[in-house]
């Protein structure tokens, strides 16, 4: 049935909608105990926490709904220009308190709970992380969609709704084994399905050309399946605007077959719901590898095609032309997975609106823009061409002919230049051909960005260096990646948050993260600072709860926490980690009891997925968790020196770990990470970086002074010469590490052959990573962390100055730049006076 | 986490969820637009119908769902004896009106709807049916569990929650085409997911005895699926009491394989999960047919294992010894499709529980009672040894040593009857042997019924002859099936209510319905007479409509409106119907226009569906839809009869037709109908039976007087001689029934060749249903229909005469005999107080 608007009642049904639900306890109550009684049918002597969460959850979504509704219609009231934020992660942790806090409305629902029984803490507990992401990548997402929120910017996040997110990893022997992450088996109280926001995605089928326009196709096809929409509001902090996470389920639109059902080929009845279903079922457990595989590549156009109909259908609905598109909307690709979004936009100007080739180019061009996350080349996505043909005809064909105008821009502006035509081609000329899909994202935006100012100078001397030259330098910026001060401090920090926000005079901070300069004043405040070193000292007692409770490990909140999370990878390098942990046990063991007694204690913390099919890093974590196997139980090591790996890593997690590290470790070598996020994290909650000159490491040091962070290794530039070096000269490794092979050779922790690739790898394989290049200036940065560490005062100075010069790394002022500077978006607050 | 009672503050905590929901219109209007708000973020421009209806709802179901928690709270703590009604099919129908009038709130949401632009009536139709179930075994359970909660019996139903219910009957080209029935695509607000609420259920594997006890083995099987629970509340009409219905939904406790879908494997990752769906995807669509399948067996097991479990849980939180639980606990199988609920009984007492044998199954046969609810030979279920022995070897065992048990027992008794014992035995010695659920039924029950008085003395001389001899007779009962007044006649009837509320000066007589005797005096009140006319009028103008908008013919309200509507069967006679209709066209075409012009306008209306794989039914689909095709274009014969093949029978369809009814027809050959339900709601609604002498008609016939029935055909104990007769000595056919075969034969209604095996069926194949026998009673029958019908003034009060002595039929007294003479179990009305 059609809409219609309730006419005369307008008025009084918009007083009804429009005021804000009352935040009085006895309303809180109300709506708590409503939703255990009616929506999960709880009696007085039938509640546990995890009902106590729910209710209280399913109320604060009530609230969080109703503005979220108010958003959106003001927005469409003003027209404002709309910002789309396409990534297939979005790494969203918990929202419980999130919102609680968005809200002011914690301690009102810790009150309620009280009353009933419970504690808020155990409510939040019985939350499932939404842990649809990888790794930095997914969590940045997370991270912007906040900020757009909390920034009043009319900000959408476009995803996928997997049914299984990130693999739970559980530690059987030392070793990874992966679970699926069943998260939506029990009610998840964050979403609204939205069964009438549902769009057909087309595969495979064949083209009939029309015959009166040249670009103009019809796409025939048996295959078609339903993405529909299940919308996650997004609390803004401080402000009555909710923003949106909009993720597509895939299902089936072709029905349940009865007849094959009746005779009795019931796997056939519901053969092709299954075949839909999958292509949501799961969040591509690989962080930085392309994955070339045909469901992949049907995962990502579903995504793109449901998405691009999305916002044309939304576009439509002001009534304007869609020569307008670019601006009333602006399209953010986040990373290569959602490029298929250009020729499906293309496609959908030409097929379905019937525009021309250019007025459609033109129209996309200017909406779309496309951040670069890395320049690992095993990350640089490609796809044959045969299979994009088979799956996705239409686009093979548009794709094409986007690189032929393209080529023939450039033929125009180069004339004769093969070499360059040739390597600057969409299509790769490799057998099958490829298509690159970081190129067709660069073709088709009008800026592109890295994460970091380094990773924006690398990727306009390597990757898009020819583009640069075609299209000029201005196309290429830079946007260095930021963090939400709401989660990474005020929501995972409270005591810390409490300080600052003693010193600031009020919570303004948490969305203005200026204001935290002011922390500055304070380092030579004593008294300040002992409570400085005590709210870090209790953050790590609490860790060391998370451990004991995790692990069954037992350390010390009064030794040093030296961290490292973050996916486990080769080029994030782990495994110089756990080296220089088996090298300092072997000098702790060379010692007498008496030398070990000076020693300064310390707690080496790992956690981390590896990818399934990743094979040197799951053996990392082997070696990990072998390592510390031995030494944690070596009565003569004690607390001098533990080590623990937590398991399964998530943002919840990383809520523990975070706000409790002394120091944390960012080592990837040179070059490689592009930004980092965890780094930022770690300094705004006080933690001490140990860190390679690489990614954001830099503009921190830049920042807060290169005093407060510890920097060690070869840079960026010197990366080449010496794996040309280390390939052709094979040098021995230096002594101590060395010291460290050796160690794990003599089987100290266990079968060593089990181990040996890892050792191969450095001195057999080229070393690509230059561990062996880094090892000494390593190990002498952690002996300048030591003797730090042992200045408590001038490291609570330190701690206090860092965190102070931070604001740079709030996520809001990158949304501000690329509201600025990309999008043409302005902040739109929805007036008080509308709830 | 375990439940905690909430401590001190359990007082304050019931007081919230013990007050009832306000009934003011503001509290009704805030809690309709927060749902359109919170729950589907409607804004004030986004409403349409749909969502106008689905917020109301969900706002209605908040109150039943509160009531329903204290029902069940109320019923714990005075330790009620609970009744479970165990059927595979409950067709539901909507409940949004039924809710309303429960609660007596319909005008009130009326008034909410009107003030924000919807009509309450557009918003009722935007409901799916429930169709869980075939026909009137389906119905009678629905009625059932209305009749527990508003007769305030702690009765629960349960059954399955099946995601495509009864097919959708397409009707193209005349003939039925089926299409799933995806009810769940849209929000439900009439379920309540219980994701707490879970059991495994195991199939296949293999046995271990327990060394020590004779009768314990542990069932080892890698195939298990869990049985999760969604409750429906049953509104209980006038009280506080609500119903439930508790389904299960099947899902897979085997994890997704996460292996399996790295190793590109995608079908195999969720193949354990799809197997699980299919379970619980399909109602069997069929009706008086064994489908003898074995996904059929799984699916019963399914729902049996489940209920056991949920059962004796729920029994256990008592904290009784099991020997208890007959006194605690009652069960009703539904026919035998839950039979199998018997040994799982027995299996989880024994292996489980650890109950000796005897013990196990004293609890078991005290506990159970079975209703039969038919004779028809092809309708008895049976299930292949092996295959049960395959899927359920455990059960196999148990009902191995049930029968032989029961056969000692028979053996003592009547020592040396071979004969005896083979016939009784629970297997029957068939190759491949079955086990004869009904039989297993009855042994393991303490009492067995039959649905009217004459199939339950039918039941005695046929499939439980020889257990009446061994068991004795006070076992076998009868108990005559009944029908809710709420919704057969206040919901479905009102303008016929409110008279009747005149009549009687209240309401009441909806809750109990021997009030509406006092109908019988205003016979005489010709007013009266006059406005029980005008009401039966109205209602076939509303079926005039119903009829044009679905399948186009206008027929006129001042035709007699004859009324065939059940599933199409062979038994029930829908060709005898058509056949009768083919004579009177014959009739009226050899009629001059003036004789025509004086013959009584009819309009002769049927509606049902064939099962799928049932051809003759379909044929008969066909027949009658060609014979509307030619008789309504024939413009001779304009208004004096129309035919009409209603498409899609269903319970909201039903309650469109039956009020509109002057005669309908339930003609099954004598002693196949058992109960039959529909006769007593068209009785119900004024209408007027013409008839066999079979199942409740003949009970209906007692109670209003034989003047107010139409019957015609031969006698049930007739039956067997006449089929010998036809069978050995091929009567030619009466002149009518000639008359009628030779107008087919001669291609008036189509090429004749597709109904010839319809009159072959008749005329070569035996006759079994006795059609040629009946149908020359059957013309005469219509004949004094018709000569009474035009007696305006005699046929209101026989009308009203009907009405007023129906109070037997009320399904209210078939529960109140059910739970006196079956169950021991007590009305126990929540206290007003409590709410």
């Amino acid at each position: 049935s059609q809409p219609k608007t309730p006419s005369k009642e307008d008025g009084e049904f918009r007083d009804y909608s429009h005021s804000e639900i009352a935040r009085d306890a006895a309303t809180i109550k109300n709506s708590v105990v409503m939703h255990l009684a009616a929506t999960f049918l709880r009696t007085p002597s039938n509640i546990d926490s995890a009902h106590a969460y729910l209710a209280s959850a399913f109320s604060v979504r009530d609230r969080l709904l109703q503005r979220w509704n108010l958003t959106n219609e003001y927005h469409d009231k003003i027209g404002a220009k709309r910002v789309y934020y396409m990534s297939l992660e979005f790494l969203i942790g918990r929202t419980f308190d999130n919102a609680l806090l968005a809200l002011q409305l914690r301690d009102e629902y810790a009150n309620v709970l009280g009353d009933v029984g419970f504690r808020l803490e155990d409510a939040i507990d019985e939350e499932r992380d939404a842990a649809l992401g990888n790794g930095g990548l997914g969590r940045l997402a997370a991270c912007y969609v906040d900020s757009m929120a909390c920034s009043n910017y009319p900000g959408w996040g476009y995803g996928l709704r997997y049914k299984y997110g990130m693999f739970q990893q559980q530690i059987i022997n030392g070793y990874q084994v992966e679970a699926p992450d069943c998260w939506l088996d029990s009610p998840n109280p964050w979403e609204l399905p939205r069964p009438d926001i549902a769009y057909p995605v087309k595969f495979y089928g064949h083209l009939v050309r029309d015959p009166e326009h040249e670009h103009r196709y019809k796409w025939e096809s048996d295959v078609v399946y339903d993405a529909m929409a299940f919308d996650v509001p997004v609390p803004g902090y401080g402000t009555n605007n909710v923003g949106n996470i909009r993720l597509w389920s895939c299902k089936t639109n072709t029905l349940f077959d009865l007849n094959k059902f009746n005779a009795g080929d019931y796997q056939g009845a519901t053969g092709g719901q299954v075949a839909a279903q999958i292509l949501t079922d799961v969040l591509y457990p690989n962080d930085n590898t392309n994955e070339g595989k045909e469901l992949r590549l049907r995962q990502e156009y579903l995504f793109c095609s449901a998405t691009m109909q999305d916002i044309l259908a939304r576009f439509k609905k002001s009534g304007k032309p869609l020569s307008e598109l670019p601006d009333m909307a602006a399209i953010q690709l986040n990373d290569t997975h959602p490029t298929l979004g250009i020729p499906e936009m293309m496609r959908l100007l030409l097929d379905e609106e019937g525009l021309k080739w250019d007025e459609a180019w033109d129209i996309t061009t200017r909406t779309f823009a496309f951040t670069n996350h890395t320049v690992l080349p095993e990350a640089m996505e490609k796809w044959p061409v045969p299979m994009l043909d088979k799956i996705l005809p239409r686009h093979m064909g548009i794709i094409y002919d986007i690189n032929l105008y393209f080529l023939q821009s450039v033929e125009k502006k180069f004339p004769g230049d093969r070499e360059l035509l040739r390597s600057i081609s969409v299509i790769e000329e490799s057998n099958p051909q490829q298509v690159r899909m970081a190129y067709l994202a660069c073709v088709g935006s009008h800026k592109v960005n890295g994460v970091a100012a380094i990773h924006s100078d690398i990727i306009k001397q390597t990757i898009f260096k020819d583009f640069v030259r075609v299209q000029g330098a201005d196309k290429f910026i830079n946007k260095t990646n930021g963090v939400s001060p709401r989660r990474w401090v005020n929501e995972c920090n409270p005591d810390m948050s409490e300080l600052i926000t003693e010193v600031v005079g009020d919570r303004s901070w948490v969305n203005d993260l200026s204001k935290i300069k002011v922390l500055e004043e304070k380092v030579d405040d004593k008294d300040f600072c002992k409570r400085w070193w005590d709210a870090k000292q209790k953050n790590k007692g609490r860790l060391a709860e998370y451990i004991l409770s995790t692990t069954g490990i037992k350390v010390s909140p009064n030794a040093l926490f030296d961290v490292q999370v973050k996916r486990i990878h080769e080029y994030k390098r782990q495994l110089m980690n756990i080296l220089g942990v088996v090298y300092r046990y072997h000098r702790l063991k060379q010692m007498t009891q008496e030398e070990r007694d000076k020693e300064l204690h310390r707690v080496v913390i790992f956690a981390g997925k590896a990818a399934a099919g990743y094979w040197v890093a799951k053996q990392v974590i082997k070696l990990i968790n072998s390592v510390a196997e031995v030494v944690n139980s070596d009565e003569e090591i004690g607390d001098v020196l533990k080590v623990v790996f937590i398991p399964d890593y998530s943002v919840t997690a990383a809520e523990y770990i975070i706000p409790a590290s002394d120091i944390s470790q960012h080592i990837s070598t040179a070059g490689t990470e592009a930004s980092g996020t965890s780094n930022m994290k770690f300094v705004l909650n006080g933690g001490i970086i140990l860190g390679t000159v690489d990614g954001a490491n830099i503009e921190i040091g830049e920042e807060i002074g290169e005093e407060q962070i510890f920097f060690f290794g070869c840079l960026a530039h010197e990366v080449e010469d010496f794996r040309h070096y280390l390939r052709f000269h094979q040098p021995k490794p230096d002594t101590a590490l060395q010291t460290a092979f050796d160690m794990i050779q003599r089987n100290t922790f266990g079968d060593a052959h089990i181990f040996q690739p890892l050792i191969d790898a450095v001195m057999r394989g080229g070393d690509v990573y230059l561990l062996s290049v880094d090892f000494p200036s390593y190990i002498e940065a952690h002996k300048a962390v030591e003797a730090a560490y042992r200045q408590r005062d001038e490291w609570v100075t330190k701690s206090i100055l860092s965190v102070s010069r931070m604001a740079k790394f709030s996520s809001d002022r990158a949304i501000q730049e690329y509201a600025e500077e990309i999008w043409n978006a302005e902040p739109v607050p929805v007036r008080g006076s509308i709830i």
